[in-house]
C-alpha cells in the first residue's frame, strides 16, 4: 500500500550531512567562530513597505467588518494584478491575471507541478541542480530505474560546466529512442547553484526545440531579481513562442526576504495545451487550477499584501536596496577570490558564486574534490560552503558560496581566505 | 504526456454551480436580500491574542536582528510543543513533537497525504462527503474505473443517513475480494457535511478493524473544537491502538478563524508503520516528512505565532467565546427549525446542521430533491444553502446550512421560513 518509490530516494540529505558535520567540528571546538555561507536564506529583513502592508492586514483581521477568511485559491486579484503590471507588462509580455498563481512559495510549485503529468515520460535537468527537481520525480515515480552511478535511467542530466561556459547543450539531449517528444525540460535562470545565466540567443534553442518536439520547459525564474546584463531575461516569456511550451516559476523568497513569510508565484499560460490521448487539446492552465482549488487553500492573505507592498515605489526601493546589499557581498566575494587566485563563476547576474577547487598539490590536472574542499574550509577557515557535488555529479570539483550573509561576514572570510594563500 | 486522471474528474464544482444560480438570480432580482448559509467560512475575528501575536512577529521580521527566515519544513517546536501540550497531552494522549506537522491548512495536506501510498490501494469514504477526498484520489490514478452511477469503482462509499443513525457502518465494507487489506479508510467527525458525530465506542470498531486488516484511517478532526457532549472523542488517538493505524488532521481554519491566514496540522504517530514489499517496516511518519521537506518549505511564520497565541489563557478563552457564537447559531437554527416541523441532524456538536427535505406534496415517502429545495429557499426565501447530494448520493434528500454567519442572519432567515410555514 505504500508509494514505495519514496524508499528509492537517499537517505541522506545534502544540508543535513552539512549540518552533521558542521555539529561534529563545533562539538571539537566549542570556540570556533563558524562562518556560514552555505544555505541560502536571506538575512536581511522584509522591506518597510510590506511591513507596514502587514501590520495594517493584521488590523483587518481584526474586526468583523474588515476581516478575510478564505480566498480565492489561485490568490487575490490585487496582487495578481501587480504581479502582471510589473514583472510582465512592463517588460513587454502580455499576461492575464488568470495566468498567474499565488501560492505559499516556488518549492511547493517546483513539487507539486509533476502532478499534472504523466508518469512515464522523460524528465531532463540540468546538472548540477536543485535537488527538488530530482526528488519529487523519484517520488511520483517518473525516475525510471537507478543506474549504478547513482542517477535514473528516465531523469536525463544535462552538464552545465566551465567546459560548455555553464550553458545546456542540445546536443546533450538524447535523441536514440523519440523519447524527447514530450518530454519535461527543468531550467533554472539564473542558476542555482551556480549563479550563471543564460542569453536570450541560448534560450531561444531551447524554446524552439521544445515547440518542434511537444516539451514543456520548467522555467524557474527565482533569482530574477539579481540581474544586472541587459542580454540576460527576465522570463522566459520574453523569448517568441514560450507561451506556447514553458510554465514559469516565481518567488519573493530571494526577491524580497519571504523565506519566512512564504509566498511565490507560478504563470501557466492560456496557449499551452497539450495533446491527450484521445486528440483533444488540454490546456494546461485549467489542469493546475484544478489541482491547486483541490489540494491547495490560498496562501495567507497577510503575505499577499506584503507581497503586493513590493510593487510600491518605496516597496520597489527597498527591494532593490537590499538586492543591491547582496549583490555587493556577491561582487568583493567574487573579485577577493580571483585576486587570490581561485577561479570562481556567477555572482554577476545572481546571489551565488560558484567556485572551483584548487588543483591537487602536485598535479596539473586533477583538482581537490567539493569535500575534500568543504572539509578544509570547514576546518582551517571555519567557513561552512556547500559542496558542489552534493547538486549532482557536474557539481564535483566546486562548492557554492551565497551572497546572502551580512558584509562583515564576507570581509572576515575573505581575511581567512588570505591567511592560507 | 498528460495525467490524464485530471480530464475524468468532473467539470461542475459544486461551489462553482450554487455561485453561479445566486449570481443569475441576483441578476433577475436586483433587490434581494440574500442570506448565504452555504460556504462553511467563518465570519468573526480573529482572536486579538493572535492579532496581538501577529503583530509582534511582523515587527520582527523588521530588524536583522530579529529576521526568521526559512523555518523547519515540520513547523517550529514553539507551536508544536503548544499543540502537544494542549490538544493531546491534556487529554491524557502521549504525543512527541516530532509527530506534529505544522501545514498551511489540512485541505493541503489531506490532498497530498496520498503521495506516501500507492494508487492500487481501495479508499473508503464515508458518503456524504468533502469532495477533496474523492477528487485528489481520482487526480492521483487511485479511483479505478468511473461506474454509471458516477461514482468510481476503487473508491467505496459508506452511507451515513438518518437511517443508520450518520455513523459509518463495517458491514458495508465490501469483503468480496479481499481488497479491504490496506485500504485508506476516510472519516471525518465532527462530521462535514452531516454535522453528526461518533461514539468512541463507534469509533473503536473501525480502529479494531483497521489493526486486524492493516489498513490506515484518515481521521479529519478539523471541527474537533465544536464538540460539546463527553462520548465523543476529540482525537481517534483516544482509543486504543489508533496510533498503529491512523493519521490525523487538524485545522485552525474553524477552530480560531485561520480560513484566510492559513494553518493546520497533521499527526503522523512513530508507531504507525506499514510493511513493504519486501517485508521491511516502513515508518509513515518518516515518509510524509520526506515528502514534506522536498515539497513544502513550513508555513509563514507570523502565521505560526498567532497559532501558538491561541494557547494561551485569553487565547483560549478567546476562542472559546467564538466558538460558543456559532454554536448559539447552531442551537437557534436548528431548535427553530424544528419548531417549524423541520427534520434536522447535527449541529450540536459541530458547526452544520444538516437539514431533510419536505415530503413531496401529496407523497408519504418522497421527499423533495436537494436542488430542488435548493432553488425554492433561493427564490422563494432568498437563502442559500449547499445541497446535499452535491456531497454525494447519499446527501440527496438533505441540504446543509452553516453556523458560521452573523447571529442576525440567522434571526431574519428563521422569520422567512416563517412566513412560508
Amino acid at each position: 500500500m505504500l508509494n514505495e518509490n519514496f524508499l528509492r530516494l537517499s537517505q541522506n540529505y545534502l544540508f543535513s550531512d552539512i549540518a552533521r558535520r558542521v555539529r561534529e567540528y563545533k562539538e571539537e571546538n566549542p570556540s570556533a567562530r563558524i562562518i556560514s555561507l552555505g544555505i541560502g536564506d536571506v538575512t536581511q529583513p522584509l522591506p518597510q513597505a510590506s511591513i507596514d502592508a502587514m501590520h495594517r492586514a493584521v488590523d483587518e483581521m481584526a474586526s468583523a467588518d474588515t476581516f478575510r477568511g478564505y480566498g480565492p485559491e489561485q490568490g487575490y486579484a490585487f496582487l495578481r494584478q501587480a504581479i502582471v503590471d510589473n514583472d510582465f507588462t512592463a517588460r513587454g509580455i502580455d499576461l492575464d491575471i488568470d495566468e498567474v498563481f499565488i501560492s505559499d512559495g516556488a518549492k511547493s510549485d517546483c513539487g507539486n507541478i509533476g502532478d499534472i503529468f504523466s508518469t512515464d515520460v522523460t524528465v531532463y535537468v540540468t546538472d548540477p541542480v536543485y535537488p527538488v527537481y530530482v526528488d519529487s520525480n523519484v517520488m511520483s515515480g517518473r525516475s525510471g530505474e537507478k543506474l549504478p552511478d547513482g542517477t535514473w535511467s528516465h531523469i536525463r542530466l544535462l552538464p552545465v560546466t566551465a567546459e560548455n561556459g555553464f550553458v545546456p547543450q542540445l546536443s546533450d539531449l538524447n535523441t536514440a529512442d523519440g523519447e524527447l517528444e514530450g518530454a519535461l525540460i527543468y531550467l533554472c535562470y539564473p542558476n542555482n547553484p551556480t549563479g550563471t545565466v543564460i542569453s536570450r540567443d541560448e534560450l531561444k534553442k531551447w524554446v524552439d526545440y521544445a515547440l518542434e518536439h511537444s516539451c514543456v520547459i520548467f522555467y524557474d525564474a527565482a533569482y530574477e531579481a539579481y540581474i544586472r546584463h541587459d542580454d540576460v531575461p527576465h522570463s522566459i516569456y520574453e523569448i517568441p513562442g514560450a507561451k506556447r511550451c514553458a510554465i514559469e516559476f516565481h518567488s519573493f523568497s530571494k526577491t524580497a526576504g519571504f523565506t519566512g513569510v512564504r509566498c511565490g508565484y507560478t504563470i501557466v499560460p492560456k496557449a499551452l495545451t497539450v495533446t491527450a490521448s484521445d486528440g483533444t487539446e488540454v490546456h494546461l492552465r485549467d489542469l493546475w487550477n484544478r489541482r491547486q482549488c483541490t489540494k491547495f487553500n490560498g496562501t495567507s492573505y497577510i503575505t499577499q499584501r506584503a507581497a503586493e507592498a513590493i510593487y510600491t515605489p518605496e516597496g520597489k526601493a527597498q527591494v532593490r536596496r537590499t538586492v543591491d546589499y547582496y549583490m555587493q557581498n556577491a561582487t568583493f566575494l567574487r573579485e577577493n577570490l580571483q585576486c587570490l587566485g581561485y577561479t570562481v563563476f556567477g555572482g554577476e547576474d545572481a546571489p551565488y558564486v560558484w567556485l572551483q577547487t584548487p588543483l591537487r598539490e602536485g598535479s596539473t590536472t586533477e583538482r581537490i574534490s567539493s569535500w575534500e574542499f568543504f572539509d578544509h574550509l570547514l576546518r582551517d577557515l571555519n567557513i561552512v560552503a556547500t559542496p558542489g557535488v552534493g547538486f549532482g555529479p557536474s557539481g564535483e570539483g566546486y562548492i557554492r558560496l551565497t551572497a546572502f550573509g551580512r558584509r562583515e561576514d564576507y570581509e572576515e572570510a575573505i581575511r581567512r581566505f588570505e591567511m592560507i594563500k
